[in-house]
């Protein structure tokens, strides 16, 4: 059943209130296929089915809503009220929806959560933005030392109803110093009066507080782990990251490069939900460097044109474009090939001698169409040779700065994603012209 | 202790032939670790290394070896050998492997391997590339209908040894029918004799073996799962997809559509292992037919050159440029809202009367710094207004073809990634021209 036939449904109860039925219907769905609904419907109707559902699973459904319908829903509520559903979020959840709030409603909805929970949230909140303890959460299942294996399982039984996953159990020290983890399998297959220590792996992988979320994406890609313990300065363990926090943490990332490489500054917000000023904004930095850049050009073309022949103005826009997007697909290949690991600045030299091989048999490809295209369609007679000789010299050089400027980005500690197709695009412009000028030159 | 003071120590170990202390100091090491060891070594020293490592984790550091250093030491060891390890094998991993090789070597090796194993093997080989057949794992752990709590983990205590996860467990009807899902924690959880049935969730996620692995992908960000059940078209139950392969799936995919997006054919080699030959053959095919696409750039540049102002004819890289960044800005936020999801083909208008407002206030902008370029730095008198007012047309149109594209493509069930920077400068480019032209000649 698809979700517009659903919708249906449940609208059709919703609008005849019959609320029992609408409840058991709800209960047939997923959480996240809930709140799915619930973002469909206006204020009063959301309100209402908010209303319907059962405690424990209206903090899940509510955290899977739209940061609209989320902000409707509190004020609709009242403040109590909306501390009461924060204590019963997972606290990484609960830290996420209250970073994106007004830091004044903040203070005043943590003055109604209790005391412990307010201290371990503003502890989150302190974090660095896109660091392992901003997206870590504090639900994790530890071990005392020395317990066996059967007090480990009764202790699990008891302690284990709140926790984000049990698959995988840390055991601390006596200042929670990380000692090992234990795979859930690994105990559950173990011999009762086994003691914990002794069946618990200790060449664990692990990751800082203050380590970049991506350091902990590589983790969890390079070893396919499900979970990351976090450690704090002091060695002491305070959360786990999860494989599913990772993967949105991989799909920001992958966004946030595409966007770097296509001239827009990366934002987080959904683009149907973001207002025309504010992506104009994201986008006009950059247009604007890049149109004043290309006053270089401009005053090449004014110095040059009196004494270039027809067909090489003409042919200016092929040659800039050809050189363009050589040189893009150059530096997409080295931007993601440093972004997966495949590639360090330590390769410079290995990919700079790659791409000139490979642009000399690209380039000598494109110069021999350039020249029969100059030379039947355009007429342009011996000019045709210059023009093809004109393109080797650009598409080899775009290739060359195509892939040395990110991987120089990379050396320098800036993000090799801005040195993608638009800046690219516009160096290229500059020596293209100067190479087209030159061969020009050589012409006569 | 970085991987470049690891393989120093290990080196020296390997060097002086202390061959116990190397396995113990292997032993230390995470399996991704140690193939990453092995990867670093010449063929005999690999093999040498290879050697010492116990039977139970040599296949998996084998699944971790890049495939060239997989094709040496299948040469090494010989047939048989290699088909024992293929047995080792978690299935998804062998098909990976076996994917790789020749086709009459795939037979050669499968002939060592028992009858049932070959079987299961030959069924994965025959899902479509890229299928939830083809990336799923048959190694999950299911429970009769019918079982009480206690004979549930008598089960799993004496079978689970050899699954990929265990976390999840399947409740399957007599003809392996999926009935059910239960959560490990659930069971554990329960009262001991609870039948299964009772305590298993009946709403699961599934997935088809023939559905894309875009789609499990999908599944599993949206529900935020650690493992997807994967059906056969008779409903009974095949395998399960696990959210590490998943991972793997949504970094390749964004690879592709970054590759896609940049004028390159898509290809799953690393880069630094790929010929030149074969990199120059993913990029000639677009650059070449946006290189005899710009044909018409030039006939209409030849064709007005004569009859246009120098100041027109030098601003025409400018324009040009603008005009495609400003395209691939808008192309690139559609393309990336498809692929997550955000955005569907229904919200075209939406998206275009958002496009058209943002190319506003942008093109506005724009228009006055060009202005300003042109009259005090080319000094291009009232050219300058028509200059601003083409450069106005140009970003609109150009923000209206690059949101709109994208959308047609989906509406065409082609890939908009198709429809990016490189297509919609080509487009534009003559537009802008085209625009440019119709400025020169209302100013006269």
């Amino acid at each position: 059943m698809d979700f517009e036939t659903i919708k249906q449904r449940l609208d059709k109860l919703l609008d005849s209130d019959r609320m029992g039925e609408l409840r058991g219907a709800l209960m047939m769905l997923n959480v996240v296929d809930i709140a799915e609904y619930m973002d469909s419907l206006e204020k009063d109707k959301m309100l209402k089915t908010y209303r319907i559902l059962p405690k424990d699973i209206s903090a899940e459904v509510f955290t899977y809503l739209s940061d609209e319908q989320k902000q409707y829903l509190m004020e609709l509520i009242g403040d109590s009220e909306t501390a009461e559903l924060i204590s019963n979020m997972f606290v990484d959840d609960a830290v996420d929806f209250l970073e994106e709030l007004p830091a004044n409603l903040v203070t005043r909805l943590l003055k109604n959560v209790n005391e412990e929970q307010r201290r371990t949230i503003n502890r989150f909140l302190s974090y660095p933005e896109n660091s392992a303890g901003s997206i870590m959460t504090i639900e994790f299942c530890s071990l005392k030392e020395g317990l066996t294996v059967a007090e480990a399982m009764k202790y699990l039984k008891q302690n284990s109803l709140d926790k984000e996953t049990i698959y995988t159990l840390y055991v601390l020290g006596p200042s929670h110093q990380l000692r090992g983890t234990l795979p859930l399998r690994r105990l559950i297959l173990a011999d009762e009066n086994a003691v914990v220590d002794s069946i618990m792996s200790t060449n664990y992988i692990y990751a800082n507080t203050l380590d970049d979320q991506e350091q902990v994406a590589e983790l969890v890609r390079r070893y396919d782990l499900m979970s990351v313990p976090i450690v704090d300065k002091e060695g002491r363990m305070v959360g786990i990251v999860t494989a599913d926090d990772i993967m949105d943490v991989i799909e920001e990332e992958a966004t946030e490069d595409i966007e770097k490489m296509n001239a827009l500054l990366p934002s987080e917000d959904e683009y149907l939900k973001t207002k025309p000023v504010k992506l104009a904004g994201n986008r006009l930095p950059w247009l604007m460097f890049m149109m004043i850049s290309s006053i270089f050009t401009e005053l090449i073309i004014s110095h040059f044109s009196g004494s270039l022949a027809g067909a090489f103005t003409a042919c200016i826009p092929m040659l800039m474009g050809t050189g363009g997007n050589s040189g893009s697909q150059s530096s997409t290949l080295v931007i993601r090939g440093l972004a997966l690991g495949e590639i360090s600045p330590g390769d410079a030299l290995k990919v700079l001698w790659k791409e000139f091989r490979v642009s000399l048999i690209v380039s000598a490809l494109l110069a021999v169409v350039t020249f029969l295209i100059q030379y039947f369609i355009f007429d342009a007679g011996m000019d045709a040779l210059a023009i093809s000789l004109a393109m080797i010299g650009t598409v080899t050089l775009a290739k060359c700065i195509g892939c040395t400027l990110p991987l120089l980005a990379k050396k320098l500690k800036l993000d090799p994603a801005l040195m993608a197709a638009p800046l690219i695009t516009t160096i290229v412009d500059v020596c293209s012209l100067l190479i087209l000028v030159l061969c020009a030159h050589l012409a006569f």
